[in-house]
């Protein structure tokens, strides 16, 4: 069911099989395979993840390709709620491993938040990542091209970008090097650095030599209209026009919440085996997360994983169920 | 492209970068990915592979739980189209590794046959398994049932066998195990050996020290209407009373085409890196044919992976794209 502020002190004093922190892709997924398997979960979701931005969803074998990310989520959602699953709003602030059980607190609530604890044998870590964007004046005029023709997967939407004028939107010397990888899809490529950092000389060195123009004047706005960006606007009030964009400046990674865990750390993703599981024998991590690719379809194979690999282990312990004459079922066979 | 014994021989020269055999699940998100990857492929499908006959996917994130099988192959096949795929209906006989290149030769007609040869850089093995299914003398009595009812994947359908009266239908004693996880979600199990072979003293100890009643007479039908069987008739004519059944008889395994190469199997799954890369670096093998989980979420992200090596591979091979004055697109700075 979906818990709420008034309901959630139904579910403090329940052990759960397990509980996924993230009710994206891979969460959702999670959930349902679970439910599927006789555990018991609650999603905990903070709403407004990578897949909710999502205009179109390209590349997800079964959908439509202009399906929008948050229809995924919403069918999810209420396909796991319907198998049984518990879905929280609420922001996870810290998972303790008490041994045989996590306590997770969640905070739910913006005004006058609630702080309640939830255990649970497993804890499934599915909070995933934001992408970072270039932070102008007016934000809104960011968003209203994000997801749109300003991408941030190359991956997802390079398709999109194929032999276009694409600004290259980057905050490190590093990220430059996505150019390098972009243009597979298109050579039109320039290259902002919103003034955020000092280019190296071989930096641009490699970028002239490839033709591709770098622009390290401050962004005043992006221009378009109807979420359609027709190019940039610079601080001196010149105009760089462009057919498409891509953000390549990183990602916020939502794993504060496990950091006082003793885990594999690669950067901000977690190492896992081929089942999802990470150093800890309890704790699993999904999609964006864990060491690999950032894709939905990734995320959904992650999901089923670890809840499998939970299963097997719960359902190892467990006693098995014969057919015992104090069952109520008779046996069937008639002569 | 939809290519016909007509218009094949229009791909005769051409080489593509992959040809995929199998276009299930992880074939087709294969497709999806290596065309948004502007790389070439051709799936070569023989029809009525083992999601063709799932009557509900119920455990697939973003579809209805009752949407069938064939509705994401319809789907799929129409996004691989629409991307520019080329698509046969045939069956892939033999894969010969010419150095550069793989032979593939396709049997494409059950009457007139072609044995048309395609050319390509890398082939993905995502022909799949079939599950075999008790050899009744009427087999349209099998088929009235299997998919629906009378389940083959415990992982897919263990939801719906939950606490009912379910016979498992087995052709070995190996086979009889099965029971031992099935009763997780069930203890109201029946064991059916239709007569193929001879169980131990010790299996037939440990059933009935479990309770399940183990049935070793033929099968003559199983009954039942509109696709939901009820039980079973046996040869002496007494009936088994069912509500559920799981078939546990193994798979045929679509891996006959690649026997000719040299590749690490497990049994007849090929062994894979963590990019579904065999042990031969131009053949990728996805979903129920590499070792692994037989699920649909698994092959669509074994697709995206295959796919993704592919392309890294090409590309990091390829020349950088410049941009050339010689290009069209001029510098869209304005001032």
């Amino acid at each position: 069911m979906k818990l709420t502020k008034k309901t959630l002190h139904q579910r403090l004093n329940h052990t759960y099989d397990v509980v996924i922190v993230g009710g994206g892709a891979g969460g959702l997924s999670a959930a349902i395979y679970l439910q599927r398997y006789r555990l018991s979960c609650l999603v905990v979701e903070k709403g407004r993840g990578r897949s909710f931005w999502m205009q179109d969803l390209r590349n997800y074998l079964g959908l439509d390709p202009e399906t929008p990310g948050r229809d995924l989520l919403q069918q999810g959602q209420h396909h796991a709620l319907e198998l049984g699953a518990d879905y929280l709003m609420g922001f996870a602030e810290e998972v303790v491993d008490e041994g045989d059980t996590f306590a997770v607190r969640v905070k739910v609530g913006k005004k006058d938040s609630a702080y309640p604890v939830f255990r649970s044998k497993y804890v499934i870590a599915a909070s995933g990542i934001i992408d970072r964007l270039p932070e102008l004046d007016d934000m809104q005029n960011v968003y209203d091209y994000a997801g749109y023709n300003l991408h941030v997967c190359m991956i997802c939407d390079g398709y999109e970008i194929a032999d276009t004028r694409c600004g290259l939107f980057v905050n490190s010397e590093g990220n430059i090097n996505t150019a390098f990888v972009l243009n597979w899809f298109t050579p039109y490529i320039t290259v902002f650095t919103h003034g955020l950092f000092q280019v190296s000389d071989e930096m641009r060195h490699k970028l002239q030599e490839h033709g591709y123009p770098l622009v390290d004047q401050t962004i005043r706005r992006f221009l378009g209209e109807n979420h359609e960006m027709t190019g940039v606007e610079l601080a001196d009030g010149s105009v760089v026009k462009l057919d498409t964009g891509l953000v390549a400046m990183g990602s916020h990674y939502y794993n504060e919440y496990l950091k006082g865990l003793d885990l594999t750390w690669s950067g901000q993703t977690l190492e896992t085996d081929s089942m999802c599981r990470t150093s800890h024998p309890r704790l699993f991590a999904l999609g964006d997360l864990k060491v690999g690719i950032n894709q939905v379809s990734i995320a959904v194979a992650d999901g089923t994983l670890a809840a499998t690999a939970i299963w097997r282990d719960i359902r190892r312990a467990s006693s098995p169920r014969r057919w015992d004459a104090n069952l109520t079922k008779p046996i069937g066979v008639v002569t």
